[in-house]
């Protein structure tokens, strides 16, 4: 009966307000809470990179609300995904894409079976008028069978995982920055192995040359602009300052390539 | 016992969390729902329509708190609406304009009875002091009756119905500009009704000509800051923009006027 | 079974979301209150200010769980305050200096059990690897005592109290600005008494002298940027303008003196 909300939509307008109406309309039961409403306007790739981050902290059967959804309205199919043992209620726009890639078991339906959606849909508004109602209903038992047909061709986006580059070097990117200046790579232990760093590794980053390794943010006080390399919460390597923005300091944003070497 | 906030409060300060508090130490099983803080400072007819847009996707019973109260400590007096089987409680300073609009059957009731409030009630924060309180009162079967005395002079905002000019043009004008910059205008479909819109209508605000009706924001993409008219998901016509502010793009503000004329 | 949440994480990211969906993996019956995630980045006082305000509308046995934590991954401890009823969980660097003033029961406890830890800890993000687990497990009936040792050295902001100084004026300071531009000050009714107030008291502040006492901010509505003293919502004087902020009329800072003497 927990269901989170992710979107777009700020936190200004009615339209949150009115989603959380209309699931508790359904099942006044549900427990509803928010994950983020502040993803960047559209930003697809900003908001599976949040939901990737936080789905995993939530209990079996969580009802996850995703909505970033610029092509609402258009041909795009509503979709829900079962993996992990919890639900995914959203656009098939790629939203999903790292629930795809870590749940082997998710299966994705297309929401097709009206009767669960709000009696007029607007063209505008399918978080109100679709995902919210559809989320209702799952939290009441309504499975995703009842919804639509499963489908096979969802939406994914092109990860841009590490790859190993000609010279043995890893060219990696910046997937999020986070509202401290943390720029968060793709680069995970199986690309950098504890064995490496001690072995001694650099990152270069829009011409800045990172060599610091550290194991928590204020490991050492007393250079609060110096640039390193951190394992993040969300579970990647993350290149940070103490105290001061490192996406500030190296200019870098979000798609920027990362370049790993051996310093030998 | 669902009660729902909209304050003009902001998130940052302890202003929500103390209304929380109090709700929930009258009502432990209270579940309270955000619908925002982000009303602008003191701005009435913003929360009017924000609260507006969101109730009406409330369940029954539903305690709708809202808190936009430029006069708070003066004459101004605090009351409960009590109408379309939900409750309102609040500033009688036109905030729940919509509401007397839409359901027949409200009725208004001054808040007098202090029983009900904190034990001392603050010059500065009624929110927390008389509006929290009652609410969490309401929530547990208190009538409004109980509250204090019906009176029938509450406030109401002067609204900007859309107007039949001389000419046959119909003069509207812009209520609500969302945080994407669509322009909401206070035409209903009782204004503009489809048989017009086959025939030809065109909307002219601020010196621009809107010729293009569409019936969902990703319909043509090719032409991203084309400005087109759209049904909005609040039941009025809004000017928008495809991934565009149209508020910037007309330099339009709340209160200005929209004249729909037909093409022929 | 109530759990507060105060941090300064924003609400743009995953971080918030990663704590609830913690909290409610441990206890599913815990209802999660906000109470903001907008303290300024890594600004103990204010955090500490912003707690101090809020927590005391809440009911017994209520979990606040407050993370502003610059020291996070370094030697600062964990802990948990037991006092006035409740629980206050996060780092201990003076976040609860006032829970401490206020609370004459207050204990103290360094969370050292990992046991009630997520199974890995990171170094960056304790408000979901220790503080959120903990908290679930208070919410679940588990006692300080079985979290870790009792100690009595837990840090404490020094309080910038109001002092008397040699020319009978008191020497004050503000303490917190709110969103409004209101600039509330460490001034009780123990430091200006009624008698006073009545007698004649000014306040001077970054070179302003303000003279005019209040009971409501819309006392005197004519003068809109007129500067004046109220008792705040908090308990303590703060300097206002109607309709305007009185930081930015001003140019006042947090920590800025105020001085207040007897006109006569």
């Amino acid at each position: 009966m927990l269901i989170t909300l992710l979107t777009d939509f700020g936190t200004a307008d009615y339209f949150v307000g009115a989603m959380k109406g209309v699931i508790l309309s359904i099942n006044r039961e549900a427990r509803i809470v928010d994950i983020t409403h502040e993803i960047p306007p559209q930003d697809i790739q900003a908001g599976a990179f949040t939901l990737m981050a936080a789905y995993q902290c939530f209990p079996a059967e969580t009802v996850h609300v995703a909505v970033v959804d610029p092509g609402v309205g258009s041909e795009r199919r509503p979709i829900v995904v079962s993996g992990g043992g919890q639900f995914f209620v959203g656009p098939d726009n790629g939203l999903f894409s790292f629930i795809y890639e870590r749940e082997r078991d998710a299966r994705v339906f297309h929401l097709t079976n009206e009767e669960y959606f709000r009696p007029s849909v607007s063209a505008t508004f399918h978080g109100r008028d679709v995902f919210a109602p559809v989320a209702g209903s799952l939290s009441k038992g309504v499975s995703p069978e009842q919804l639509g047909e499963e489908i096979r061709d969802c939406v994914r986006l092109p990860f841009l995982n590490a790859k190993l580059s000609a010279d043995n070097s890893v060219v990696a990117s910046i997937i999020h920055i986070d509202r401290f200046g943390n720029c968060v790579t793709n680069l995970t232990p199986d690309d950098i192995t504890a064995t490496m760093i001690a072995a001694g590794v650099n990152l270069t980053i829009n011409g800045w040359k990172i060599t610091s390794f550290r194991r928590f943010f204020a490991e050492m006080q007393d250079t609060p602009s110096e640039l390193f390399a951190i394992w993040g919460s969300a579970g990647y390597l993350e290149i940070s300052a103490y105290q001061a923005s490192a996406a500030q300091l190296l200019g870098a944003k979000r798609g920027q390539p990362v370049t790993v070497k051996s310093d030998k």
